[in-house]
């Protein structure tokens, strides 16, 4: 879905298993853009792909940002009543929790993967079985929406990240810019804030910051931040020069436009 | 384990299905204190596990670290080259990338929980699946080991918090304190700067920053801070105060002894 919303219907799409196959397609120029889900507005990034960016030799071109809706999916013919268990990624049982304590008679199942879940139904067919997914499993794997619109919160948004080889010369327009970066830095008192003071100073407004580990220096961490601004406005290529004087291994990983999938109005972005 | 290198063998256990319900016993009084795994040093914190100390009325009185040590489990009677299968956790499979990497013969199955991939193991009775977990869960299941500390890297450590109803007065005598808060910030240019002046003026070594999102305001975000010092420090007091100005909904999950199971030489930290 954030694909089609990004480059439209007509562009080619090449489903991959897992999110590092997503990116070595791009960087072996198998696929043009890579779309990476990077954080939900309710539970949060998804920290393993923070990872990814820093592994993969990459450019954050855009981001995407796309309401997530849950159905109940069941197989046909099944009714409501019908249901004795429902399955679905922790995470979408969590999205679902009222509606899932209405229905407090059926046994609640995690599994690793929402889509497989629907998948499983399907080859399952067993009729007490509910899955809760998209409804683009319930047409991928043949199933009914037995409930739409389930998740307790009507403002659950996923952002993805849009990942090509080398930047794009034809930004979104006019719209605003987001840049991201990653560094880590020496472990002394006031580091991190000797490190925000390039941007507080200069009044950049600072979007998000994200904490990962340093796998080989345990207890340590590696910073992620993304401020308002573009790579091409003075004030924040003063800021990263400063940054650069009080960071260790500082690396830009994008500077694109901030375009939000509720302001597309049903037509697709522009990037090529 | 990390319970008993915090309380003794002798400390009656109560284990629990989920984290919530670890926590929701210590608060009815079912239990006296709760051990939550809170980070790891390769993969990172348990995010949901921070979202839990804010619902919950508890206090942090302690944490312990304790080193992650992986198997390779099977039926008993199994040898290695008839293994065809292995499960974990994506985070276990994750941490033995090396090991699998040498057997890539082997289908590898991530499934939803470490422990639950031995308890599968020893229900099904195939011969030729194996699990990748704990020496813990090879006693409970009576499963055999057929290689030990299959982890990449012998540096990967898990930090636990140990949760209780109220502060503890007998401190874990000398020990460094380390005093975790969690606040939000209005979403101004400058303003998490603003806060960490709070003790960035005053010397004062902060220790880990996480964001969380704020399910109430898409795209902001409240921060988990950890700082070293104990809050009998009256510094560490200032600091706080000083925050207090700048940060909204600031509170103190507790302040305790920065002790590190490596430092406990297989005695048991004295609690009560």
């Amino acid at each position: 879905l954030a694909a089609i919303l990004a480059f439209g219907q007509e562009a080619e799409q090449s489903p991959l298993p897992t999110f590092p196959s997503l990116l070595a397609a791009v960087e072996e120029g198998r696929a043009e853009f890579a779309v990476l889900p990077i954080e939900n507005s309710l539970t949060g990034s998804i920290h393993e792909n923070y990872d990814l960016l820093l592994a993969h030799d990459l450019t954050i071109v855009g981001q995407i940002t796309v309401p997530i809706v849950h159905h109940l999916l069941a197989l046909p013919g099944t009714e409501l009543a019908d249901l004795r268990r429902v399955s679905s990624h922790p995470q979408a049982l969590s999205q679902c929790r009222r509606f899932l304590a209405a229905h407090s008679q059926w046994e609640v199942v995690p599994v690793y993967d929402t889509a497989g879940a629907a998948k499983l139904l399907r080859s399952s067919r067993i009729k007490e079985d509910g899955a809760i997914g998209s409804s683009q499993a319930a047409q991928d794997y043949g199933l009914a929406i037995l409930a739409s619109g389930i998740q307790d919160r009507a403002d659950n948004q996923t952002r993805f990240l849009i990942l090509g080889r080398k930047p794009l010369s034809k930004f979104g327009g006019s719209s605003r810019r987001r840049t991201s970066f990653v560094f880590s830095l020496a472990h002394l008192p006031g580091s991190l804030f000797r490190a925000l003071a390039a941007f507080a100073l200069r009044e950049i407004d600072l979007l998000k910051i994200e904490s990962r580990p340093i796998p080989e220096r345990p207890w340590q961490y590696r910073f992620y931040l993304d401020v308002r601004g573009g790579m091409d406005e003075e004030r924040l290529h003063s800021a990263l020069v400063h940054l650069g004087e009080v960071a260790q291994d500082l690396r830009c990983l994008g500077s694109y436009p901030e375009e939000q999938a509720s302001s597309l109005g049903g037509t697709h972005l522009c990037w090529r």
